[in-house]
């Protein structure tokens, strides 16, 4: 039996171009029958391997304004908000941990879509516990229950293992796809991962 | 008298991201009735600016290593061939500055898509003047008259300004395509830049 083609789909809540893959991987997937798997990471520990200690769009001031420029531009080309959120870059743990405890119960990409537009549509605060919630509640879940499940330490523990499994996989970015062994970085680089998907 | 929309194109001779512009960018741009100004430029003093002694493919040795596979990919998908020189990146002074001389003599663009070839399908090295004369002389012209020419110090001061004229517009990487005060950086934006010169 021959399985569907799927794509891995690696983003950090805090990434803004992992908004943009985040609100148009399904659509463009379905449409060439290819299965997206959400694999939510964090990006601090590969930066910090590299010697950053925060975006490079911070540490590049002159990189950090093209690129606000870069999503608005993007954005409105595509029909989305965008609103950079302060601070900048977010902190995105507890944001993973949450997302973490969907990758098993189903609700991984509508959470991870009603998170990435609180955060870049509306400039919400995703490092905030009610943020979070809030994105749980609009999509009909008990919120009170996931975010104690993600305080778990198996949950912790495999999200450290995902972040550890993309490191080994040479990523070095968000968002990135997977496609076998190969990497594609960059919502630019989207369709052309769908492209391989589908042909090899 | 409304004139023709133009666009910018910055780019360094030891870019990678460059040639994949270099050889698309004047069909696509006649296609909409678009003017190209080619603007070729130095990014070492750019990175040196930011504390960057050689390319961040350098630095970081694993996004380094994703580049030659994307490069590969995109110039398969295009038809083109690909080879990394080396060293990787050239030195590109004595090429900006040849093509310098170009600027004013109208075989700006053939020799900077011959010298891409050169470099990025075949592997030469660009630092060697035997291989910038054999690109010359491809094109029909008076390879030894116009090396000399480009060590004039007109022309080595020219080629600063270009480099100023570029870090005060914002420019940190190549390509860039500037229309307006409008900045797009990266091959992979040639598309947008075009339609923001052909609608604005």
């Amino acid at each position: 039996m021959a399985s569907s083609p799927t794509i891995e789909f690696w983003y950090d809540f805090a990434s803004t171009y992992s908004y943009l893959s985040a609100m148009r991987i399904e659509a463009m997937a379905a449409e060439q029958g290819i299965g997206v798997h959400w694999r939510p990471f964090l990006l601090g520990p590969i930066f910090a391997a590299q010697g950053w200690r925060t975006s490079p769009f911070n540490i590049y001031a002159t990189k950090g304004r093209y690129m606000v420029r870069d999503m608005e531009r993007l954005c409105a080309e595509r029909g989305l908000t965008f609103a950079l959120p302060a601070p900048f870059p977010q902190h995105s743990v507890l944001a993973a941990r949450v997302a973490s405890v969907g990758v098993t119960e189903g609700w991984l990409a509508p959470f991870s879509r009603t998170l990435f537009e609180a955060e870049f549509a509306k400039g919400a605060d995703i490092s905030n516990e009610v943020t979070i919630c809030h994105a749980l509640r609009n999509i009909g879940l008990d919120a009170n229950r996931i975010v104690a499940e993600a305080q778990q330490p198996a949950v912790k523990e495999a999200l450290r293992a995902r972040v550890a499994e993309a490191q080994a996989k040479g990523i070095f970015g968000a968002p990135t796809f997977v496609v076998g062994k190969e990497l594609f970085w960059g919502d630019d680089r989207l369709g052309q991962a769908l492209q391989w998907a589908a042909t090899t």
